[in-house]
């Protein structure tokens, strides 16, 4: 079973960029600040991480057809509204993201803040609309109940208030689970159950999808930790070493470098134990995980 | 045919706060600080004007049974998002809304943020979830993409953008035809057509209520500039002559006072001529119309 990994991505992250051009309003579009602000977060050098999950586990649910690439999409535009919100100097204060400007820094607060809005109200719609027509309204209904179950006030929002109000409180170990399974976990395994649903999977199926994306997402949260102390630019970090100028609760300041590390690759193992089972259409699934430690390995 | 509209009102109101408790997570729930924000502008003394023109507009299309309830308060915490990211230092920077101290002055600005993207979320999930059940999924598809249509890109954030960005300019008569029909105009219009999907209702009953809507709902924006003009708390503004200091672009800015009030009266009579042959179950919204008016005459 030979797997050409650089090559899936590739192909699935060219398919991702155009459909993200197409399914968003053109950046002429009325009014101008708010759509050239929309755009300047989504296309600012993400690797697609998520929308690539999304496709591959909906490959490996025996997903045919491109009625799964909205949801891809809109679970994109999810995550870049929740990282325009986060860079906020009233939130994390960061000036800079992926190596550029944050979307604050360039359009001003208040546009970041409705850019934001839009693209979380826009990534709705998409679900509703493109993969509500493709998929039919019952699939489409138990996506968005995943999805927004995964980003609202027991996900991703929840996660970010408990980040903030831990700022400098020395969190304990509990305190670091609930924010890392909650800010980046939710999503990326409701990324993973999603690609099952729009394939049409069974229960059980969606179940395994869930409970590979949930370890993933947490070492995906972990390398970003370790990735901000080692001194690397993380997917969800500005810079370097600033969680621990901010006091943040993160894995390697509860549980140590070296121990971060292990416990990241523990999770990744189980993650491919979870679909071992799925054999070459599951491959895809297999390097996905793999790329998440690869980070600080 | 005798109508008691305040008896209406204020049943209808009853039923709304009712709903809305038992939708929102308890105010104690985990992290704290989110749940209370959220809760603190959701039971700030609105007059619930939304949600009771969902249920008139469900009434009047003949609509049975309490499916339409989760649909009207969805709308009305959407709305309360609105108002929350609209107040924030980067925006209005209102200090008071409805005579108290706006959700970031009480609650910091970061939290106010997270509270709106909360509620915005939490609305979604209310009607894939609770309405999906109670209307089936084809009814609750076609209301979310109504919704999602009115509060985005060319929606609400489009109208906030654009008034943000027209203060101090000398706005004519066209942008402030913009902002209104979206910044307000464009969710009350939602919100009639949603009592009359919910209900099930024909295609020509659902563009007569969003004909209806639309008209009410300029002249619920035109008579809130009024109100703040003459000094009277509106539904929107914090306090009175605040658009005038801001240089905000409005009906009476551009039209005057006397003519602002001629044109809301004019919208309010086509609105209701809109719906006159509806008879008794129209009534409900005949007054809903009369009361728009009437806060400025």
């Amino acid at each position: 079973m030979s797997f050409d990994l650089e090559n899936y991505m590739d192909a699935r992250r060219a398919e991702v960029e155009e459909a993200l051009d197409r399914y968003l309003p053109a950046g002429q579009s009325y009014p101008g600040s708010l759509h050239k602000a929309m755009r300047y977060s989504v296309f600012s050098g993400g690797k697609r991480f998520r929308p690539i999950l999304c496709l591959a586990s909906f490959g490996a649910s025996g997903g045919k057809g491109r009625g799964v690439m909205p949801v891809a999409c809109a679970i994109e535009l999810i995550h870049t509204y929740s990282l325009i919100h986060d860079d906020l100097p009233c939130m994390d204060d960061d000036d800079l993201r992926r190596g550029r400007p944050t979307n604050h820094k360039v359009f001003g607060e208040a546009i970041a803040v409705l850019a934001g809005d839009a693209l979380l109200t826009h990534a709705i719609e998409l679900v509703v609309t493109v993969a509500g027509r493709e998929l039919g309204s019952e699939t489409c209904l138990r996506l968005l109940e995943d999805i927004t179950r995964a980003i609202g006030v027991d996900g991703m929002v929840a996660g970010q208030v408990v980040d903030m109000e831990s700022e400098g409180t020395k969190a304990g170990e509990e305190t670091v689970s609930y924010i890392h399974s909650r800010k980046t976990g939710a999503l990326i395994a409701s990324t993973a159950r999603c690609g099952a649903i729009a394939a049409g999977a069974d229960g059980a199926t969606i179940q395994k999808m869930g409970a590979y994306g949930e370890k993933v997402g947490l070492a995906f949260q972990i390398t970003d930790d370790i990735l901000d102390v080692e001194g690397g630019f993380g997917e969800l970090k500005s810079g370097a070493g600033l969680d621990s100028q901010k006091q943040k609760a993160t894995y390697p300041s509860v549980h140590g470098l070296q121990r971060s590390k292990t416990i990241a690759a523990g999770l990744i193992a189980e993650a491919k134990a979870v679909i071992a089972d799925l054999a070459e259409p599951g491959l895809p699934l297999m390097g996905l995980a793999d790329i998440v430690v690869r980070r600080v390995s």
